[in-house]
């Protein structure tokens, strides 16, 4: 993915399936631009939780979001079934890289697509840790 | 069901799936109170929409929330899918009362149950309307 | 505040100003209903907080919710002002309940009113316990 | 402002305040990435329905978002206040660029801060349309 190239399915390696609700669409009958962060960060911590077993409320080492970008290309509605892929372009020693596409079911263009980077803190001081070896092990897959 | 029994799934007519949402949850650990309203609201919507053909952004009468009430029984997390189960208990001239319950998918007592109160209206004046006969024609299934 | 008769400003004894945002409106152009109780749990959290010192990442003994009930009377908007108010109509051992009015700051008359039931547990057993003191000193001056 | 260096309060022209909900906040108890872009649309939209008289309801010609960008900083909690300050950097045709950035209201540094791009457009037929007059004429004050 290139920024000047909209990316398209085959440019993602993992994929979380994410229904919309009535309640993420705004006064202009569509779903809002602040719901959009929300399937990126769903299908990020999903991936994280499902593949690598990461346990929130526990983890000594935790990711936390110090930048996203998103494009956006095509409304999304309520009820609409949304893929949201995700792939690994940079996992640094505390910092990791996404980029993330978000395709309405039925389509094959993005409706929608950015950036997401987190960085691996210790829980309770807050310093950048290196990224867990349990999570390192369930990211290198998704890295392009 | 019976304000003093907690339902199950028989109880219920017909069921939307909604996964849950990193957002979802709060500083517990576990699905904010608030999001169980919006489980609700999606289900109740949804059928709606996806069964009454209502098109929320044209439709000349809408209908509006007057009541909900919501008994929490278990902690939901990130990632659940819930089932959320509805009825129809009154089905009046311009109002419609259902009953709603969320299962984990994985479990047959219900998380959480309660009711959920629509009244239509029309869309310009805000004053109450009778039900849309289409709309009508596919609670009526709803009913207990 | 008896259910049969709406409640008014008076009826509370502490208030917070809650200001809407663009994000609370659904395709209606108002104030989603699930927001409201967002609106009802910020007061009651924002109270224990503020005035009860409660920590909600250290704290042994937290509040979680049994059970919320909201009548919806009047439309709200973005941008508007809620004056959400509460008052403690139940005090036991490890329960909690609260009325609640919100209130759009230029009317007298409530947007909305319902009530809201915490229980008390224990962070890990995640069983009832008591109130604990220095939260029970804060919510008597709020019982009727 | 420039991406290199970190705003400060006085790069901006309009501030609102906002406080943080207890919704807010995520796991890990601090207000979840998704939730800092609620505040930038809601400072964008809540200045152009203020000052610019936008009724999103009906107007003919509707801001949507094409894209946002957000650079974390700062852990925020709940309860804060949150001094969301816009800026425009570039107010084209069609399309209005913002800069946007988030104070804690008792810190000179920001929490955040990023863009967010809106293209007006026809409200029926999704197409791009000038800037209407009366936007644009609140937008000027706040070109740097």
């Amino acid at each position: 993915m290139n920024e000047t190239v909209d990316p398209c399915r085959e440019d993602f390696k993992y994929f979380l399936a994410i229904p919309t609700r009535w309640q993420d669409c705004d006064v202009y009958g569509h779903v809002n631009n602040v719901i959009y962060y929300s399937y990126f960060d769903t299908a990020v911590s999903g991936h994280l939780v499902t593949e690598g077993g990461l346990k929130p409320m526990e983890s000594p080492v935790i990711g936390v979001v110090v930048e996203t970008l998103c494009q956006f290309r095509q409304e999304l509605n309520f009820p609409d079934i949304i893929d949201a892929g995700i792939k690994v372009v940079r996992l640094g020693t505390s910092s990791v890289s996404y980029e993330i596409g978000l395709f309405r079911q039925d389509k094959e263009e993005p409706a929608a697509f950015g950036h997401f980077v987190h960085v691996w803190i210790d829980r309770v001081s807050r310093r950048p840790m290196s990224v867990p070896d349990i999570i390192r092990k369930v990211l290198e897959p998704l890295c392009t």
